[in-house]
């Protein structure tokens, strides 16, 4: 019934498997072309609402034993429910501009500059859709992708957030700079104080990895430096956390 | 050499292990007893800082074979260098109290409800020492405790932030209370605005469990309850994600 690609960590574009009820109800409720669900007969008596929500959709619906939802799963937390999906597809660079005109705002993007870990980019997705960001743009290479752990991590947000994939991400920003939109890079050594950055405007927020931080490279190209107040001993925080105060930092701006 | 304890993912309090170059350095510079560092043969050119450090202060220095630290490991990415140390103490209430004082500022504290994720919870100690606030509170019961891998997730932050354990959340917050703090839930559907919230003042910001949020008997004991804004569909963020807003408009609030 499955392929062997499902259980890889790494699941082909074409084969996501999204995992536990939250995320689970959020994509179904998001429209998104859903194949199929698979509920553990286990958990049957709890899944009520996610299966009549599915039914409704013709999302075809599959109880079968626990150990098959055991052995599909990649996050080891299916929480009985397990969805395959057609790929989040990755959309172009205009869809997130069109995303911020539709709204009658100005853009708010959130640049992961090579996070390794996927609970911090779905956290990451989570937040910035909470936020009202417009879109995420991650890189194509050296880099977490979308995968289940990803969505899952995002607790359904991934659903309702879309994600740009650059093939170069210098370039990219290069691009979204002549399209108006003012990149914040947001490391230790900052120049510009968090609470005076002017995030009202179009703006982009990079976040680097969680090992180095934001690339040389992409650091550069970046219009300022943010620094986020460190006024303990530590001289970092986690990516996704650092994402979140940007992010709230840009609310507080824009209401 | 090590009693089977230490293979345990819930290590005993007194012989709890950091693992990884960053937290062990941390951990070394924070004055803290440590009773022995176990370095990685094939680790041990870059660790000659750690090993320096180590010697300095009198701490042990044993190098082995990577596989004994993988059989040490709770973490399982130890980057070949573990720490064994007294454990991380719990304090008493007073001494959050106390270094509020010794620094002169209004205490600010967080209050954390039924954490399971000992991620979240290392994040959450890494944010809020890098925000400056004087003390974690966390429940005796149902709630993970200070493991290993919550130190490590904090990044070395926990051996700067004492930690207050609870035995009756609720009287703790009824205590903390009667000595003038202010105590703020952070929930979906609250009735203060986040950035009109006073958090100036004395605070303690309550952040609840990663499944079901600030349980009923908690919220009730709370002065205020906060809404961080949500302008997108999910209507909740990751833990840690929220603390770390909070912390930092409070952060804003007091510079």
């Amino acid at each position: 019934m499955f392929d062997k690609k499902q259980k890889n960590n790494t699941p082909q574009p074409d084969n996501m498997l999204i995992e536990g009820r939250n995320a689970v109800s959020e994509l179904i409720k998001s429209g998104q072309a859903v194949d199929k669900l698979f509920v553990a007969e286990s958990a049957h008596g709890r899944m009520g609402e996610i299966i009549a929500l599915a039914k409704k959709k013709g999302i075809p619906v599959t109880i079968c034993d626990r150990r098959k939802l055991d052995s599909m799963s990649q996050t080891g937390n299916h929480q009985g429910v397990i969805a395959q999906a057609a790929a989040q597809d990755y959309v172009s660079l205009d869809e997130l501009f069109e995303r911020a005109e539709q709204k009658g705002e100005q853009p708010l993007f959130v640049i992961c500059d090579g996070l390794e870990d996927p609970h911090n980019l779905g956290a990451i997705v989570r937040s910035a859709e909470a936020a009202g960001a417009h879109g995420i743009i991650i890189p194509k290479r050296r880099a977490v992708g979308l995968t289940g752990i990803v969505a899952r991590a995002s607790a359904g947000a991934l659903s309702h957030m879309p994600v740009h994939k650059a093939t170069n991400l210098a370039s990219t920003i290069d691009e979204i700079k002549k399209r108006g939109v003012w990149v914040y890079g947001a490391e230790a050594d900052g120049t510009v104080d968090l609470y005076k950055a002017d995030f009202a405007g179009a703006t982009a927020l990079v976040i680097g990895s969680e090992g180095s931080g934001i690339s040389r490279l992409i650091r550069e190209k970046c219009d300022f430096i943010v620094s986020i107040p460190m006024r303990g001993q530590v001289n970092s925080l986690n990516a996704s956390n650092a994402a979140a105060i940007l992010l709230y930092e840009a609310v507080r701006r824009r209401i």
